[in-house]
């Protein structure tokens, strides 16, 4: 919760401000859809907002690939960036926390808190690592359930998340229609298609067969397979943006040389082609750094685990494949966004997921957001976006939470 | 050309049949477009069919990415699997040799036979390896000029490639204007997309940060990137198929799970998923095994070489970025042809292509041809493709070498 101070900088007005993260353990053992059993684990919980008395305000956020617990706000004073939500998590905001009162957690896994494969494993007493068990979109509601339990609230006036988020909203939607009033599903599929599992295994490999990972006991060794987090954040982060938005991200590439006579002329990035192996695009300056930036603050474990959890979701298994059927008990009520140059999760798999789920009787509302950037969009201040989320947001509270606010 | 054997085993009809290669000599110095200088060069050439005694009916082959010279035909009895582009080169075929004399050749810089990074530099008696300067698209024609008038021919009937062997048809259009009469140029573009550059410059830095690589002077060391290699294969290959051409090939991934009970059930490849980090799906096997069998057989600084071509490559920047009066002197007829699931280099950009083209007054067929395969459709005997090809090439013999038949 947000946390007020004397000396503290101005942080924006509508920013939640200063956040702290707080540490929760569990001793119940969950078994995991792999057939393991984790004995005892810690989830990495923020909160923003106050939950009212009846305690029917609260929103859980399920974060996607690369995210965290860090939702909204700042952690410090000198923190440079907000949490990965702070366009959509905030008061006034589209997930208004001055009448939600919103949680957000780190994933089992997850290397930002949560027990992972980066945490130390009691019954080893050194770091998980390769031991640390597969994973599923399935595993992570189930302890999300346990942490609701923890939190003494019932149901969740909504759960709301953006691509792998969005297939654990669906997850509670199918597994605990009783937990919910309301699954906001973002830029999410019914499941991968075999191009996102091709890319998300050329990720696995080349962090796989980076020299550092020491069939993942690199922590052990002290070291990281960076190469290969890079390549994989490199490879994730093009799927992340659409085409479109990587030329207006990076001016025109090489129609911006200038004409003949200057040995083809500057590009954008050192003034003039290399002629050798060096970066000559600012996009490829651009994927270095992120790549670079990803692989000193992220877990390859970690990363592995997440991909696997994105190829294995397929809640439509259960039901002989018909997906229609496994929203048959779900009594929430949906929305499901998309964008229009998200190729990564493109708005035919929403509409895949809504005629399922009008095929199954159920309240959908459905919006197809004209945005140049991809899926990244997600992420990102799109004025469209934001108004759709928070007018569906405000008429959640208004039917569901106000008559206890 | 092809040889006729009394022990042969039987070849497809229609096909060339048993050819062989041949290295052809330059001692002319090549001036580089990086301003370096090639002092005499070897490239390695097929030719199918018979020049015609008036030398109108040549028809030069440029391959693309990972393609060479062998374009048709086997090279041996044993041969499993023919040239390239078998599906549209042979007798009867669309360019038919029966009429036409077709040349092919590795391009500089390759690894199967022309002079490139795995040659040795008589400079130094070794490998040029990283030494080997970047080549372009327009040194690619400007060593087929040389080639052509070793060859004694004066003009090309027409100009043949795919991808990054259209744009080698787009600069002899535009350089070398009265050498060919028709430019045929398939699932190309005028240029690389940011998102394209992105791609390549993903491969490049997985060869370049494989530990085998030793700043390109692998082969001095007796090993090769193979790992990184295999990587920038994998990540080629699946921008080469269509997110359709995918779900085809590989079945219906995760939906094939039989239903509950059975852990999730079968998936393609072995009957259960792992709930490890070992190939799951069949579309993970299939890229394993691609990018494998590549790494075995490619030279991982030609492909870096390949790559920064096509990232290079933007004919308009000698004419202020507008591509309409870089072909304003072209007086060769055009043949475009592109894909509708090719999401390389879409339809778009060949109509960005033919657009410029018709703003610059020049006579363009274009031709879009519905196809699931993706780019890589240009390889495949795709009847509307071949049937199209064929009609256009047809009346290329016609009009302009029947004469001299």
């Amino acid at each position: 919760m947000p946390q007020s101070d004397i000396m503290s900088r101005q942080f924006p007005k509508q920013s939640v401000g200063l956040v702290s993260p707080q540490l929760f353990h569990f001793d119940e053992e969950l078994k995991l859809r792999s057939g393991k059993v984790l004995k005892g684990f810690d989830l990495m919980v923020e909160s923003y907002g106050q939950l009212n008395a009846q305690k029917s305000n609260a929103v859980l956020i399920c974060h996607a690939l690369s995210g965290d617990h860090h939702a909204a706000g700042y952690h410090s004073h000198k923190d440079k960036k907000p949490g990965w939500w702070e366009s959509c998590i905030g008061p006034g905001k589209p997930i208004d926390t001055d009448r939600f009162f919103v949680v957000s957690l780190n994933n089992l896994g997850g290397c930002a808190g949560s027990t992972g494969p980066a945490s130390i494993n009691p019954q080893t007493g050194t770091y998980y690592g390769p031991d640390f068990p597969v994973v599923t979109v399935r595993d992570w509601v189930n302890s999300q359930v346990l942490l609701m339990k923890r939190l003494e609230i019932s149901c969740w006036a909504a759960v709301v998340g953006g691509s792998l988020g969005g297939m654990q909203v669906l997850r509670w939607a199918i597994s605990h229609a009783q937990s919910l009033q309301h699954a906001v599903c973002i830029a999410a599929a019914p499941k991968l298609s075999a191009q996102n599992i091709a890319f998300n295994e050329v990720a696995r490999h080349s962090i796989i067969s980076d020299p550092n990972f020491h069939a993942g006991r690199y922590l052990e060794e002290g070291v990281a397979p960076k190469q290969g987090l890079m390549l994989a954040r490199m490879v994730g982060h093009i799927t992340y943006l659409s085409d479109n938005a990587m030329r207006s991200k990076f001016g025109k590439t090489v129609e911006d040389f200038e004409a003949p006579g200057s040995n083809f002329g500057r590009d954008l990035r050192s003034g003039k082609l290399s002629y050798g192996f060096n970066v000559d695009f600012q996009v490829e300056s651009y994927l270095h750094y992120q790549g670079e930036r990803f692989s000193e603050n992220f877990d390859a474990n970690t990363y592995l685990l997440m991909t696997k959890a994105l190829d294995y979701f397929d809640p439509s298994v259960d039901y002989g494949g018909d997906l229609s059927k496994a929203f048959s008990e779900s009594d929430c009520k949906f929305l499901l966004m998309s964008f229009s140059t998200d190729w990564r999760f493109p708005p035919e798999r929403s509409r895949e997921l809504v005629n399922d789920l009008l095929k199954a009787g159920r309240e959908v509302t459905y919006l197809e957001i004209d945005a140049d950037e991809g899926h990244d969009a997600f992420l990102l201040p799109i004025p469209r976006y934001l108004e759709g989320l928070g007018a569906y947001m405000n008429q959640v509270f208004q039917k569901d939470c106000s008559n206890a606010a």
